[in-house]
């Protein structure tokens, strides 16, 4: 093997959900690190994560912290990303932001490696992430827009807590068991923690995630419809989302109505799917084959069935999307476009 | 008052999560009943049942039990209602059916009262309850219909598990104590209980309700496309269904997206809806106010919030319908049928 260039990486948000799936990926691919530094809030500094039989101590984010680091992952909210990301820049860091800070920036290139990794190269310093219940639909339709360009896509998610923070998931679980034991669950960060009202999550479904606009549509439905538009590089597509959370922990599921511009073969979309990167096509009525959360969970993949032509539009199909939201959906897709960094600096 | 005609009345199906909702609500809406008679398998045959502070004692459902009913309501499943309706109807029992058994049968009216209660006299001893996932779509759609027109419908539905029976509910509320146990559930029911492939529904979503059918839709998706077109009496209406089950235990929830025959403002959409007999409108972004399964749950009304137009069809809008499966979707339109049965034979 050729000599290996190694980079000094940092993880902002190290302690976070998004976070430890980011380190355990960085291990698991034998990413090419010299250097590791976890980054993180004041308040979780000073902690210590295992990374390859090393310890390294939690650092708390600052502006000099990435004095001498090449790649930075970050997933702490917006606002970190916001304040730091500048900063990382100016010490020539090239960052990978997992958050919506940068995402609709013209000047930031907004990355599904298997859709628009053509695009990686035109950054100025920063690559962002989208939000993960894009990321696993353009993946999926991928395949199809190339063959036969698509005009409109309409779809409805089943997303789970996890999107929401670990917090969340505790939330839920502990709402189910009050439930279970007949008691009324006290709802406190669901469906958007910043906000005054809660509501229970718990054997129930929110049809809202994240803050409305004043079109009546959720900042999540509005970065599905973006966010697609600017990946596949096409104003023109039509895109409709309503956004919803269920009581799910890992993996997001959406019904998606697709209307493609040329006649199409369902045999060949399957075909067509089952050779795409990083899909794996589930779909058999016959053996009640088709994705589900709780088995897309804890891998990178992204799983596609239930796929049938619609019947009053024959040029329209339908598809059930699932995808673990904060791998794929998140860490997975962050590791990926630090790889392609990782290429082409080599 | 005048003297009211009182009715003997027989409900098949007495044990069962449909049938006891029945029950409650004859009970509760004072119905004009002379006698009730409540009828089952022979395995629950025997059991007694409280009504109005009388027993009544289970008697097995046989073609003779129906001697001197009036007006029966069914739902023992459609197997139940194909052998002992034309019974019935032999008897002179006008009989509201809850399966699917005689649900397209073009004799058959389909009947939400609040849409078509015009279509009820053209019944020759058998008045179909739509599915329930249907009864709530044209019963919120029914105002913008009128008013407006509409092309075309694209839903997506977030099921809840009573709809498959107690056993169903029983199953998820097991599973979800085993997952919470940190244990791994055993699926024994749902998605179909007579299919041999079996998944977890506790913190999941499974796209798949009843059998698969050769087109790739479901029957669940397809009752959806067919009673929605019979309901509305629009065999040109196209419609889109994609049905799935997520652990709620009463009231589904139904993201839907309408393309209307002209133009329409948003506010008068609204007041039609808040006007509409039996529609809750509860939409107000800015108070986090949408219709949530969990405060649905033991209403009689269907809800309907999230209304916004369409961003790529102007003349399209996206909303979310929820109501109690088990009332409105079934118990509740059964009864209100009978209602009006009672006051037609008056």
């Amino acid at each position: 093997m050729s000599e290996q260039k190694l980079f000094d990486v940092a993880v902002v948000g190290a302690t976070g959900a998004v976070g430890q799936q980011i380190i355990r990926l960085l291990s698991e691919r034998d990413f090419p690190i010299r250097e590791l530094k976890l980054l993180s809030s004041a308040r979780s500094a000073g902690r210590k994560i295992e990374f390859k039989g090393r310890e390294i101590t939690i650092e708390e984010a600052r502006p000099e912290s990435f004095e001498g680091v090449d790649i930075a992952l970050f997933s702490a909210g917006g606002d970190v990303s916001r304040a730091l990301v500048p900063e990382a820049i100016k010490h020539g860091t090239v960052c990978v932001d997992n958050t919506s800070a940068f995402r609709m920036d013209p000047d930031t290139p907004l990355i599904v490696p298997e859709v628009n990794i053509d695009r990686i190269s035109d950054h100025r310093g920063i690559i962002a992430n989208p939000n993960c219940s894009t990321i696993q639909m353009v993946h999926a339709l991928k395949p199809l827009y190339d063959r036969y360009g698509i005009s409109r896509i309409i779809v409805s998610t089943y997303q789970a807590v996890s999107g929401a923070g670990a917090s969340a998931i505790d939330e839920m679980l502990r709402q189910s068991r009050e439930v279970l034991e007949g008691r009324q669950p006290e709802p406190q960060i669901l469906p958007v923690g910043s906000l005054p009202k809660k509501h229970r999550i718990a054997f129930n479904a929110i049809p809202q995630i994240d803050k409305f606009v004043e079109n009546g549509f959720t900042y999540e439905e509005m970065k599905m419809i973006n966010e697609t538009k600017k990946i596949l590089g096409d104003d023109a597509l039509e895109v409709t989302a309503t956004c919803v959370r269920i009581p799910v922990v890992y993996g997001h599921s959406e019904s998606v109505y697709v209307e493609l511009k040329e006649d199409f073969d369902v045999e060949e979309v399957r075909r067509l799917l089952a050779d795409a990167p990083g899909i794996v096509l589930e779909d058999n009525p016959a053996e009640q084959l088709y994705p589900l959360a709780t088995e897309a969970a804890g891998r990178n993949e992204t799983f596609v069935g239930r796929i049938r032509r619609d019947l009053s539009n024959p040029r329209a199909l339908n598809m059930w999307i699932v995808s673990d939201n904060l791998l794929k959906g998140a860490a997975w897709n962050a590791v990926q476009i630090a790889e392609y960094i990782a290429v082409q600096q080599k």
